[in-house]
């Protein structure tokens, strides 16, 4: 009510300007290019505000995305654990934040413009690499493509039972499809070595 | 030429009629509920000159989505060979059909409408089940979730590899990807019992 007297909106209209000059951005230059600054000259406020409402600039893009969950503070705590049950942590997480229609919408929507647009794609793989792949190769210490193997799978399994919604992998229990993937996510994570296939591949045409 | 004069279009006038009801039916019935006989009747042209044309229903979508092999003429011989090997078979063909930008095409379109259409999404899971999916789990007699486990396994990779563009996943080559996920895709394919794992599923608490 007091907005009509005055030129200021109130909170809430401006923390909705941030978000939405945000997802311009965000969109616009993708995820690392995007700064607090740059997301504050754009929703004409101070930088220091978008930085008091939301924090970093991976807090503003999950708020911007409507992400169900911080990986700054949810990915410390799974990485935290007994290391002999970080992949069924990781892969139970991953399956029960799929599993909630309401905590899945937003991952739908990355993954479709991420399919069907170039920037988006982009946007979608520098957060990807940026929030997640990179802080988990880094604090488990193990090479990137080891992470971005376990990370393939867990996308094609939720893109067969969520999207495309393959037959078994829908009507497969939590339960049923954790205890298929989590051997091969701890084999990625574990750093296990693959040298007898690399010797066996080399010998073999590469008809790239 | 002559085209002018009669009624009757030319063979590859008709082809291409053909093509263009079989698109049409695909993409508003699915795969399993299109015919042979509804192509015809749609094309305006005897179900059995679809037939020669073409020859299959599978042939007919193939052709029509242009896809650049035969899954009924590829599969077979991929499931032919010594089983040891089987895995890296199946790997080196799917990542060599993805390294080249023109066979890759139509499969890129195919998961890009998927994840943006509901129907299409339909038709992807017909077709995938029907001719790729079921196939090979009959062929090796081993449970279709592991099949689709594996599928999933591959279509991440590429989904990181082509069109998320994840740096470290399209940076590697093809031996190294090969190397990295062979084993896995061995793995669910042999029906390696993951009984242990089973067990330590049902223990933690299920979320979905």
């Amino acid at each position: 009510m007091t907005r009509r007297l005055g030129r200021r909106p109130g909170p809430s209209q401006t923390r909705e300007a941030v978000l939405n000059a945000a997802r311009r951005l965000f969109a616009e230059r993708g995820y690392d290019k995007t700064t607090i600054r740059a997301i504050g000259r754009e929703a004409s406020v101070d930088a220091a505000l978008v930085h008091h409402f939301f924090g970093t600039k991976e807090q503003v893009f999950v708020a911007a995305m409507e992400l169900p969950f911080e990986p700054s503070v949810v990915l410390p705590q799974i990485l935290a654990g007994p290391r002999d049950q970080l992949a069924e942590r990781i892969v139970r997480f991953f399956l029960s934040v799929w599993g909630d229609p309401e905590s899945r919408g937003p991952f739908v929507a990355l993954l479709r413009s991420a399919t069907t647009n170039e920037q988006a794609a982009a946007t979608f793989r520098e957060f990807l690499e940026s929030a997640l792949l990179g802080r988990i190769a880094d604090s488990l210490g193990i090479d990137r493509l080891r992470v971005a193997s376990a990370a393939a799978q867990m996308v094609g399994i939720v893109l067969l039972r969520y999207v495309v919604r393959e037959e078994t992998m829908a009507n497969a229990t939590e339960d049923e499809i954790a205890a298929m993937v989590t051997p091969v996510v701890e084999r990625y994570l574990s750093g296990a070595t693959s040298a007898v296939l690399t010797n066996r591949g080399s010998a073999s045409p590469d008809r790239r």
